[in-house]
């Protein structure tokens, strides 16, 4: 006979900061690595997980690869600048081309409730089907679960992605160096601010889209130059804040960035004001940040912005020897610790 | 300036049988199929994706590789042999495995509903940190969101998995050949009682476990043994029945099957003559169906019956040259055409 599958816990439970789950463990602030750090980091323990990049990298043959996954329930399902569909393709494909990969081949999970609108499934499998296009990838297996009404949001959607990295290079916070150049590839806060705005029905004087956008065709044109990357990371749920602090963790050193050199478009700024939100934690999900070495910066950034697009990468910083920190320079001179935020600031963005 | 979204469909919208979503559209059966022929097939149209089979096959360097995904919306939670992260892992294993591969890498996607109870989740991250060190794979990537009160139930798990093809058979429906033997790896319809009696509160004489179990080390073995495997399927949604007609459709053969030769245990059947179901229709996590060579029939059996595990493995069928179609001898020597069920027999069973 199977033995029967038990359920005491092989580790003891965490001592947990909450009993149940709150909206901010998704939020991709502090709360959510907790949870992670807590709960899925001691029981999956191996190499490659605790690597605390955008994806797993390993060999396979000869071939070195690239896996990821992310799941998507944003909310609402369409938004000024794409919908959950084109998301759902562009997020996992931008995870892959952060680790260095060249996306190949996607999955799709589709968890569906019961009594959505077929003809909006379409719009958003259509979505997909031009994002996939736009970025080079095939979606290649899929999976279809429907559940009862009122136990879902019309759709979730899960995608998985495999990439192949064609390069030697090591892409990873842990290789970033003291001098480094800090380039941010365009403005930042759309993604963020669409999707608010389309939530609550908010009108500005311009529409802001979202930056959705691939970006592995400028990623595989920086490695094609043989520009030395040391790291990439896309600026998705904690925004430029925090992806800068958790590089800044893995890597041990002090990131300096001066605020000036950080675009944030007007509108963008004037409706974080009213809304009482921080550029810096918006999502972003066409924006990446880039370290390279000092010497290769300029080049750097000229290959970002030959790559047309509607958005200007600038070198917003540089890494010191200094311990783990991300400090900002701002406009007037000041100089502040930038921290990752706690709670929740926007929930169901991506 | 980014072209904006267009939302007009790229190809028209098929005929639609229903304008919204229903349970039978995740239920294996028609619908489900009609669902995915209608609106994903023509979208993603690719060789690989139109292969339908279990998961993706290519090449990557000098490495053959498969990828699948699923994702589990199981109710309730918790059932006698198993849980939701037992069958999260086991079910993309076995995925994995009926392509032939042998499983590497799995990634997780959760989606929590706010309110859960964060014990709960511990349990079942437990649970699927035992069902991977059971089969032998690392859980390399994960995502994790978190919905609002009543836009989810509770939890919902995507994985999707990786494994590497280490033969040079080519494992596929339509591999299979008249005078193939069809084997059944065990007996079947536990998975689908086990749930449903949890759901319902019903109680037996005797437990009914799930038969949830991880298929690759039995595949290894064959595989390792030299079998010329011709096709694998897994009996999940729509259970067995299901699974013969469409390896019956793709490979254009008569599957000719006797029913004495189904084991189905007498406390399943029993429930099922209680509750109304058909057991060949009942989705199982640890059963599959073997394709191979009369020749190769009964070394075969021997090998996934030495594998131990609580089944014993049977020919329950051979396939003819005729067109497609499955057809069932009864205990009583009748011969019936066995069809695709249309509806919902069991929601949200995996």
């Amino acid at each position: 006979m199977k033995p029967q599958m038990q359920f005491a816990p092989v580790c003891p439970i965490p001592i947990m900061e909450y009993p149940t789950i709150q909206m901010a463990h998704g939020g991709g602030g502090r709360q959510m690595h907790k949870l992670i750090e807590d709960f899925f980091v001691p029981a999956f323990q191996n190499p490659l997980l605790l690597d605390r990049h955008d994806g797993a990298v390993f060999d396979v043959g000869n071939a070195r690869m690239a896996f990821t996954t992310d799941s998507y329930v944003v909310k609402p399902l369409f938004f000024p600048g794409g919908d959950i569909g084109s998301l759902a393709v562009t997020g996992t494909v931008n995870d892959l081309a952060m680790c260095g990969a060249r996306p190949l081949y996607l999955s799709a999970g589709f968890i569906l409730e019961e009594g959505m609108e077929t003809e909006k499934l379409w719009r958003i499998v259509q979505s997909m089907k031009r994002a996939a296009d736009e970025a080079g990838v095939y979606l290649v297996t899929g999976d279809t679960k429907v559940v009862d009404r009122g136990k879902g949001d019309e759709i979730f959607i899960n995608t998985a992605g495999v990439g192949v990295i064609e390069h030697e290079l090591v892409i990873h916070p842990k290789a970033v160096q003291p001098g480094d150049a800090v380039i941010l590839s365009g403005d930042i806060g759309r993604h963020g601010i669409a999707i608010m705005a389309a939530r609550e029905g908010l009108e500005f004087e311009t529409e802001i889209t979202s930056d959705c956008a691939p970006l592995s065709p400028v990623v595989q044109n920086l490695l094609g130059e043989g520009i030395d990357i040391h790291c990439m990371r896309d600026l998705t749920r904690g925004g430029l804040a925090s992806a800068l602090i958790e590089i800044s963790e893995v890597c041990d050193r002090q990131i300096l960035i001066e605020e000036a050199s950080i675009e944030v478009r007007e509108d963008v700024r004037g409706a974080c004001e009213i809304l009482g939100f921080d550029p810096m934690y918006l999502a972003n999900e066409g924006r990446f940040v880039l370290f390279v070495p000092d010497a290769h910066a300029e080049r750097g950034i000229e290959m970002m912005n030959s790559c047309g697009g509607d958005s200007v990468a600038a070198r917003i910083g540089t890494v010191n020897s200094g311990p783990q920190s991300v400090l900002l320079k701002s406009v007037i001179g000041s100089t502040r610790i930038v921290d990752m935020f706690s709670g929740e600031q926007l929930p169901r963005i991506c």
